[in-house]
């Protein structure tokens, strides 16, 4: 049976974990494909260190080049994670040729098009399957299954950090930062949690899917992007009074007159929405075909063996390519077509309101008029007898109104001398 | 631009699906793929009916052999349902080495050995994306996406029109011969409905599920089928007060010893599993693999748009096939490893059992014992007060037994002079 050498950039979790499944179910594999993945060389910055699999410490070396250039390496396999190495060595795998498969959703997000270019120039293929998703094979998803498909909107759950944090908050009634403590002592959150809890890993994966949907690289800086770091346990519970969740999320829309929306935030969603049932560690991304109608697709979003499973699943394809002779199968930028962005201030959301107010008479009246003013009108209020203070919290949930016409009208609320400490705003996704 | 030319055998819905899913899009797939689909006859008994799409009458005939044979389609896609015209059709095409896209799952789960046995002499494909789960694209998913694992279960929601009939029961309180009646009416059930309501549907996809996991063609007569004509309300009531939901399940999985188990059937699912919340027509797939742990694909798993879609999507993996000259790309049937079936007495699932028991002491003793007698232990019993006639309705769960001791007991049970009425059993998954 025909073999292909595998080069393995970085030997972290997900590394080990390709080293494992091609050990476990090497066998397998080939019988499924007809060709055989064989491990050939590792590059690591720490090779000594013992992973618990089992490699020959020859394979193993701290130089990353000599893995890319090994001529017995036919497919170089980028786990290290990060901007600098990675994009070197990818960059240099493919001039040589050597198609690359990487988890990289940075590198991605933010280096893609010169990539894709790169492999174009050398007739190579760049695999990103384990970017967005993890476990979920929804990269491959989007691209080929649902190729025939004007794609409307997607809505993901992209990270499990946020996830995990979210649903024990909701569950334990919790503040964040008891449980970001909890997280990063379970392992489910690093030590220096920003790139999750602020959304910047949610918006890497929400750009690579804008870009298979609607083949634009949308510039990261261009992505309204909220994180989940200041949400309080009173509003996942009045959320709850309402009938939602509160999810961090990754929204990916077209609209009818062609602009690409991308935003990235805390946002309710009702209980009994897809979305909603996605607990603890778990991704879930739900798309709109025009043909497909509504899928969704659910699993486990990162770790060790789910990356994997699905780094392993590109190689596959990597290897059919070679053994065809059919490199660039699928074109690395879709469409292309030239879109326009949405300009942040036209998104169109309903919108959940915290506002901390004076108990007095008159003033949920002038709050109504406020938002009025700018052509909100109110779908629900809330309020209980308890307040905090000279305050009470008044929660109230709008019909849809575009992003500008709230910000405008919580900046005349701000202004309004019953109005307590900042107004809390959060975004509904039905 | 590359163009290959598409003929199509049938003009139903999913033709009429596929014919406006490649007018209306076929710009944006060529866009995304680099090559273009064009429609170049369509083969239909019926060539003057009018189905609302604009297709010149001079592509449509009413001879197949002529759709096939048209030296300018280069693509068969098979939309004829059925097992005659369809397999003379589908042998005719391979053996002149045109690939086979067909969505038709009878076909295959019967005839799919045959028909990929000769897709591999002449060294052509078939592709059949759209024969389990309409829209969701979980062909494509096992069989890529999950290449590097090993599948441990699969549990899929596969009947649009069982899941109707079953949701409708539970959210309505109605009895089912009133709820096919209603979802005839409404286009969700076939005049003759015995195909989906008996589970034969299913069990057609089943067999491709399995087959995809395990390498195995397994005889739709070895799998163990049981449809929901039989389910009464009251079961799906006792279940709702169990926290279980009553759901038409295909169940595959694989043993520690290798041995692969495939049964059909109504089962209690818990509330907050995931295929629980699976509603109406809509469709669910749950793939567990040794790496990618527990995934969900959920969508529309019938209907005119979201086949067509996955029918589209197989169009373009062939036209990619063809322009690369690499047919063959994933072999028809994977491992194919000789893998023995397990005796249908030794599946092992909890059970609620309701059985109509006299009313009188010592009864409930006499039932636990007679299930213990057969090694069955008892997780909880429901006795409510009000009885039918002299019998008083008992519901039982069960821990996990085998198929065998379950059925030994109620045996056993009918015999005692204090049963009433045939017992009603239902599986449980969890």
């Amino acid at each position: 049976m025909k073999e292909f050498g595998i080069g393995l950039l970085g030997f972290g979790t997900v590394g080990t974990g390709v080293v494992e499944g091609l050990r476990r179910n090497g066998d397998l594999i080939a019988s499924r494909l007809g060709v055989r993945p064989v491990l050939r060389s590792i590059g690591t910055r720490n090779p000594t260190r013992d992973r618990g699999v089992p490699v020959a410490p020859a394979k193993i070396s701290a130089n990353l080049e000599s893995v890319v250039d090994d001529p017995s390496v036919d497919i170089v396999v980028e786990l290290m994670g990060g901007k600098d190495a990675a994009l070197t060595m990818t960059r240099r795998a493919l001039a040589r040729g050597k198609p690359v498969v990487t988890a990289n959703k940075a590198l991605l997000a933010e280096h893609g098009a010169e990539l894709f270019r790169l492999a174009a120039e050398h007739n190579t293929d760049i695999y990103f399957g384990a970017s967005v998703g993890g476990g979920i094979p929804i990269i491959r998803v989007l691209r080929e299954g649902l190729v025939a498909n004007r794609i409307l909107s997607i809505h993901g759950i992209l990270n499990g950090t946020c996830n995990y944090i979210l649903t024990r908050m909701e569950q334990e009634h919790l503040p964040f930062d008891a449980v970001l403590r909890e997280a990063q002592d379970n392992g489910y959150a690093e030590a220096d949690p920003a790139f999750d809890i602020d959304g910047i890993d949610t918006a890497h994966k929400a750009v690579i899917l804008a870009w298979l949907a609607y083949g634009v690289h949308i510039p990261l800086n261009q992505v309204l992007v909220e994180g989940i770091r200041n949400l309080s346990a009173a509003d996942i519970r009045y959320g709850a009074d309402l009938g939602y969740r509160v999810k961090l999320l990754a929204v990916v829309k077209r609209h009818d007159d062609g602009a690409v929306e991308v935003r990235v935030h805390p946002a309710m969603v009702p209980r009994d929405h897809m979305l909603a049932s996605v607990h603890g560690v778990f991704n879930a991304i739900m798309v709109q075909g025009d043909l497909s109608g509504r899928g969704v697709f659910y699993g486990r979003g990162a770790g060790r063996e789910p990356t994997a499973s699905t780094v392993i699943g590109d190689i596959g394809d990597v290897m059919k390519n070679l053994l065809g002779g059919s490199a660039r199968r699928f074109r690395a930028t879709p469409g292309a077509e030239s879109v326009p962005l949405l300009d942040r201030g036209q998104a169109r959301t309903r919108h959940y309101l915290r506002l901390a107010l004076r108990d007095r008479p008159g003033t949920l009246a002038r709050i109504t008029a406020a938002l009025g003013n700018h052509g909100i009108s109110i779908a629900s209020v809330l309020q209980q007898e308890q307040g905090t203070g000279d305050h009470v919290p008044v929660v109230i949930v709008t019909h849809e109104c575009r992003e500008r016409e709230c910000q405008a009208a919580l900046q005349e609320i701000a202004g309004l001398d019953v109005a307590g400490s900042e107004p809390v705003r959060i975004r509904i996704e039905e």
